[in-house]
């Protein structure tokens, strides 16, 4: 049994990381930190918890020495230490924005702020192992993956792996989200009064999320645009592109078939009756799964991607295990065996 | 058309408020008063009043005299500023819990502080008119009503007008509510990912608002339990009673028939077919009506009390404007003939 | 007063129809017909309108000559009837989608069918007064429209008034609604545990409202893309669209305050600061506002505009109801003034 | 690994069932039945299995011999057939109401007609573990439970085990209830648009699951009240009873604790800080556990009592894995360690 401690446990990641690591076989979780919840026990800020661990928030400056460190701090503080923390674990796998992104001009461009470890960022793998699984295998640092990002990225994956998309048109990638996007911290716009019942298009472009699309593929833009719904769990990406004159369907086919082939933990769903004939993030709360799916116009060659996760596992969480059992030689889908509920 | 001001518009029920008398044929609007969104256009706060006025919110200390003032700011300030604003308005409606209880030691006990002007706690009539029509109607002072009071208050009317309940057996009264009843304020427990979803007994008994049906009714002691569920608007009560010994179901009909008959906004609702054969706060989203029905086991002489309200309609700024259109002598239909919508 | 009638008031539309007309002040309803709810009250349908009328389900044949007859029966029906029911009114609104395509072979190809009564097609308007207010003006027939139509179209109408796209790239727009829009009955897909939290792209392309956008512009082809969110009124439109080389973003606020400044029903939506800095239809239920606002992306031309109704008013009764009052020369907001609720 | 079935498999607890089973070490699935689905994959009907299993429905009537069978008919199937599935498996258990109550006369009380094999009541132990686990442990035949009734039995449970309850005072709990409890057939009332946003009291007394908690614990009678809202899984009983005089608070507590230390799936949630005071189901979808917690009135000896499940784990196929285990002998938990999502 591996060692594993969680910098920053009291988000929401945090805690599903918790969750996760709790039932996973290969580790143990030695320490879990949050400054603003020291000394209180882990479930009376994850309820889901209570009676899993006797653990308690300790203080982050004394998190020891580990096998394995997963850091779930906010956005910005992981580059500010990670020297420190790469002094207590050979293995690290940050699931902030902070090493997602190799190229330091493209960081500053959409976070704001020169990054303050540039060094670092060839150093880590980007943590989404259906694209960079064999990187993955071999770094001592993986990154984390943004929700919306994981979203945008699965649904063109098939297709760009494929090479079937034209080059001169950005695919339009319209993704519909939940509200544990946003955190655990509260907002007027996340009271429930206000948050409750919307469709509310946050972000029509600019997302950050989107540099993340963009170095996955090498597009020179991708759009992608936000609408938050009554929803707590998932994220839907329905993404708009143009197929390469003379793609034939059953093409398409085969390149979703490939990407399902090749990966345990992405499905086609593409049902010709039911009620569930394309990808819903409804019944993917919990689980690690991705589940894509099209629809195609093969008159005009106009292909609508489809593509849903549960945004705190597959999109966050759930990626970080996933990166942790490629890492050290353990089977992918190891402590992620849960298929989700239904109905739910 | 008389004029008429509000003190504290920017919370939930005061913009309830500006809606209703937006629309009221005997009323305009001359002041909205905020001091945290000084200067700003109503709809900034309102949405939904957007292209229905130009006004902005002034400053509470600039409130001029008008003929009818409405006081919606948060409990425990009106009674501290009464004077001040006697002196602008012969005719004050507070929404707050300022002047619902009549007996100070009983507002002592409930909220834990001494009255600040307890004076001026007979001056007020309870905001009721179901209860309270002809008080209301020769006062120039009227209170407010709580929701959940409103609620356990016209669930129980029909039983005590009619004099058919047992003395010796409390009511328990179990009431379900929306997050709106909470006000416009954010906390942890309204984030929506909190939020959504939940059946969160929240209050088993002491709520505040008991105190206001033990009031309306003389009773010993009432238990109010209350449990937040998932919708914006509503609250229904459902009252568990012991009916005097020899009471028969037409006795029972016949006080809710009456119950009806009086109240030009009481609704009796008990069906045997069709979806909605009890009284459901999802229909009233916007409705001044208070839906109420029962069920009675004959053998026993236990009996259900259904009511339903909107909180923020019959429950506080709805009640307000009938007391309004009570105390001017108007039709205390005038401005709340919205029916509310089906489906939502 | 002007006798009113409806044929086929069992559905949603029809009962949405019955409480616009109770209040409004230029006609009283007469009849009200459904062959399922024969004899039944309109209240035990419709349940918010209880104590708001008397009146009971009648015969579809029993219906008599009115001043303004409205059919809001299934899709199909009216264009088989439409002489009988033409003998019994001169003014005439059809809900369905039977008379809103002018072009009998546009509609074969969206319906699959040739149609009943193609000589009619003419004769009718298309019922949305913001595009075709004229015609309204004078036609004796007006169609219904189609709610996802009616917010695709607004949500392009001001780049097109203003001529502001390129010709030669498709507008993409993404729809998502409420289950209202899938109406009264129930199937295996609305079941509250399966239609719950869904986030549900039924249609990527090739969805029957589609006809009436291209009709509406002449665009050689729009694509609509549809998806469920767990609302129940509501539908929001975000459109991808090109602007011309050169537009200035001047231009485009110029286009939108246009649409505004010569449409009553029409509000533009595009705040810097609070909650609500965008078209969202949460808080238009059960009004007629249709909000429009847009983001864009200078650099590139890249606009996305967004449209949000309430799919039973705007979308429906309210546009019907608007239509009427045009056809008749009365104000055009009569009976349409409800604004709306927040928080709801 | 021992061999099971499922008779019924295309209801909500049928695929619950094949869920848990499928990630149980000591069972493996022979053979899932439906008439409805003949011949179709599991995950066509339960979207959550695809990728989990590769069984197709067979038809009821080719079940084969296994070592465990689970029925999951609709109720009074299986009280029909009991002798020929007893042909095919030693050990039984059924999710019914077919074998619940011991009393035939009780039986045709609440359920109408008279049962069809008495003979066989005996022989079913009721399978609610946390009241009857030596039973169960013996037995070959094991009873499901009513969701309801187990929210109501597992509320009251702590405080009739330790003899604190007055017997002259009838219980009256109030039942909160996701959408799932009415089962996978779609009705008018389980319309997405008239189910959502619910507050819907549909049963004031009466329900049938009454009869299973009087017959627990031997009350003369107890008041069940169920109130529906909006969400999918879940169910809270709110109990309101009465304490002998002289309970103390210390005795209540003891009482819990009790509860909690004897069964592994009880837990006490009673916390004074925090958003997860008291026990809610909203934390619990997917998990067996059983949430308890309470509030006392020390002046009256009022308490009330509240209890969370998920109506499809604890109140149906959890607890008949929880009895498979108990019955072969197995650790309680196996198969049943998911601890619910937080947040969801």
């Amino acid at each position: 049994m591996k060692k594993v401690s969680i910098v920053g446990g009291s988000g929401y990641t945090g805690g599903e990381l918790v969750r996760l690591l709790l039932h996973h076989s290969e580790v143990f979780i030695h320490q879990v930190s949050s400054r603003g919840h020291l000394g209180e026990y882990l479930y009376q800020v994850h309820p889901n918890l209570r009676k899993q661990t006797d653990l308690k928030f300790c203080d982050p400056d004394q998190i020891e020495a580990v096998d394995i460190l997963f850091l779930a701090m906010p956005h910005g503080k992981a580059q500010t230490e990670i020297k420190k923390y790469a002094g207590l674990a050979s293995k690290i796998i940050d699931l902030s924005a902070d090493f997602r992104l190799k190229n330091p001009v493209l960081y500053e461009k959409w976070y704001g702020s020169p990054h303050a470890a540039p060094e670092w960022l060839d150093k880590f793998a980007y943590g989404l192992p259906e694209i960079n699984r064999e990187q993955i295998q071999q770094a001592n640092y993986v990154s984390g993956v943004g929700c919306n990002a994981t979203a945008a990225i699965m649904s063109l994956k098939p297709l760009v792996d494929a090479d079937l998309l034209v080059k001169d048109q950005e695919p339009i990638i319209e993704i519909k989200t939940g509200s544990s996007e946003g955190g655990v911290s509260v907002n007027p716009g996340s009271h429930h009064p206000e948050r409750s019942g919307v469709i509310r298009t946050f972000s029509a472009f600019g997302h950050r999320h989107t540099a993340e699309v963009i170095q996955a593929y090498g597009f020179e833009s991708v759009r992608l645009t936000m609408t938050a719904v009554d929803l707590v769990r998932g994220a839907l990406a329905t993404a708009h592109v143009k197929l390469k004159p003379g793609t034939a369907k059953k093409d398409v086919w085969k390149a979703y078939r490939n990407a399902v082939n090749e990966n345990v933990f992405v499905r086609l769903v593409n049902e010709r009756r039911g009620i569930y004939r394309v990808p819903e993030p409804k019944i993917l709360a919990g689980s690690n799964y991705v589940d894509i799916g099209f629809a195609m116009d093969e008159d005009t060659g106009h292909l609508v991607s489809i593509c849903a996760i549960d945004n705190l596992m597959k999109g966050a969480s759930g990626s970080a295990v996933q990166s942790m059992n490629l890492m050290m030689g353990w089977d992918e889908m190891t402590g992620l065996s849960f298929p989700g509920l239904h109905p739910v």
